[in-house]
């Protein structure tokens, strides 16, 4: 394979022989037009526009030591009806990066580890200029390792259970605020045992969600011993939780997730619990395509603006060493809908 | 903002400065370890490890003329529970990519002149090698483009309404069997009465797979009259298309997607069809995370397959001129599932 064979882009060179003038002469009418002749310069930028030259990516790196490019791990979606959320996070990243003049380079991963070392290498070379993480876990161990290799970067979720609630640079929605929002929509529509429906403790998007759902309830009686906690993000372990739900008195269900409340509201149905007015009696979170497909309720989040503050503070973040402020925290909107007919 | 508030990254210049030898001498141990003094040489590669040095992406992608950037425009899946299997494709792309030294550089774009702009731009400035298309529809016009201005590239789906079947590099997965084998699992379940939901003719992708159930059901009365066009590929659309077939004596039904099926399968269950051995006669399309999780039966797209052999092409492609060599044609498998007993 010689370099022949590869297909050409236009360079100041091949400009340069395609007109029988030199490289310097070309590369001056692209940056010092005023001292070259009105006649050749004329000619050359016409060959530069035929021929569709843009100056060179790479050179302009090694010149600026900006790559313009944003590490992101892509994650492999476990059930992929949430994944959906992450998936508009990364569109919006996609779009919002480039109207800056920077562009997303992917990675995959196994472990944090993997994705740490495979940021690093990338930082490294040149090739990213900064990292975003997102899905930032309980004392997640990223933020310290990047700080300490001097990856700049920005999380799309909080420092969770970290003393500093600006340890690094983050934006994140207000899950709390969505859960409650749902719940108290749940009361208004009259109910009085409503549930919840999420993960085990530990988890700082679970707990923030629970407790959000504690505060609008608070004051119902019973209220505590309508929370259940199932193990996997899944819609069959949904319709077990909601199973014990209804057991224990439950009429509505608040949900940590639209997997959890797609397999809710299949019990829901079965027990007889819908009403007749097509709304069903729960709430699911991050307004998948599923749940607006069947009607389900569910939260919102503002993943655009959120990759909007991304973009933002990442900029702060590469332009200024250890500039970080503080996070920005999102809020999000309830979304009620009526359940479709082919779902009643 | 100065050169000095930024992160800085390793190169042979600082670790040169830190032993204090020349950026020449750290240079030699990386190529020319053989003319450097041993004891220096022992120095030198120490400090080259402690710092995490990587050779410059943009330095090397000057020398050889790669950026060893694989270009892809990122959609907005419409209802998003289809896109679910692109998002499989994108990770699956982006693992194979790494694997080989390549990463994926993501475009989001309006349409697909400006997918084709933003590529060439990509192109011109050495950003990307070359890139990869999905989605290909009938008569698309990006190929050609792409072609013209000198991009390699390589489609994930058929060369759909040209002549020569390998106008380009391409690989595909052959939807016509999938549904096929569908519409034959259906009929040896006892249905002689199986419906098609589909899209309007037209779409490479859609025709395809009506043309696969339509040399499945041959033979079986009124088989012409089973086949139903919907206009969007959403589960409400396919509620009231599959009302349609059921309405005509269908009692299953082969979709064109899991969207669609989603919709028929609430209609199969009100219409009291699900039989009670809780298969729903039905099967979708992609073995989407919903229909996963519903229980639903579905057509299997073996894309991790598909992008391995797109990253083939791909390297073909960038390798030798103008090689394209035939088209890759995978094949499907189909998934029969018991329904979720929540979803029954």
């Amino acid at each position: 394979m010689s370099g022949q064979d590869r297909p050409s882009r236009p360079t100041l060179v091949t400009i340069a022989n395609e007109l029988g003038v030199s490289r310097q002469t070309v590369s001056n009418v692209l940056n010092n037009p005023g001292i070259v002749h009105p006649a050749t310069r004329e000619r050359v930028a016409a060959a530069i526009k035929r021929a569709g030259y843009r100056p060179s990516a790479a050179g302009r790196a090694l010149r600026t030591q900006r790559s313009m490019a944003i590490g992101l791990r892509l994650y492999r979606a476990v059930d992929g009806i949430n994944g959906a959320v992450m998936d508009r996070f990364v569109h919006s990243l996609a779009d919002e990066a480039q109207r800056r003049g920077y562009h997303l380079t992917l990675l995959t991963a196994e472990d944090a580890d993997d994705e740490v070392r495979k940021l690093e290498t990338l930082f490294r070379s040149g090739s990213i200029d900064l990292a975003v993480l997102t899905d930032t876990g309980m004392d997640d161990p990223r933020p310290d390792q990047l700080a300490e290799a001097g990856i700049p970067f920005v999380a799309f979720g909080r420092p969770w259970g970290r003393p500093d609630p600006d340890a690094h640079p983050w934006v994140d929605v207000d899950g709390g605020a969505g859960s409650a929002a749902g719940a108290s929509w749940l009361r208004e529509l009259g109910h009085t045992a409503i549930g919840f429906l999420g993960w085990p403790e530990g988890s700082g998007v679970g707990d923030d969600r629970r407790a959000g759902w504690a505060r609008a309830v608070a004051g119902l009686p019973a209220s505590a011993e309508l929370s259940v906690a199932v193990l996997d993000d899944h819609p069959s372990a949904g319709a077990e939780g909601a199973a014990e739900l209804i057991t224990r008195g439950a009429t509505a269900i608040v949900c940590a997730s639209d997997s959890l409340a797609l397999g809710a509201v299949g019990r829901l149905r079965i027990a007889g619990l819908l009403g007749d007015d097509h709304i069903a009696p729960l709430v699911g979170f991050d307004d998948t395509p599923v749940a607006r497909a069947l009607g389900m309720s569910s939260v919102h989040q503002p993943v655009e603006a959120a990759a909007v503050a991304v973009l933002e503070l990442a900029i702060d973040a590469v332009s200024a060493n250890g500039s970080s402020g503080p996070g920005r925290l999102l809020q999000p909107t309830l979304v009620p809908r009526q359940l479709a007919a082919f779902a009643r």
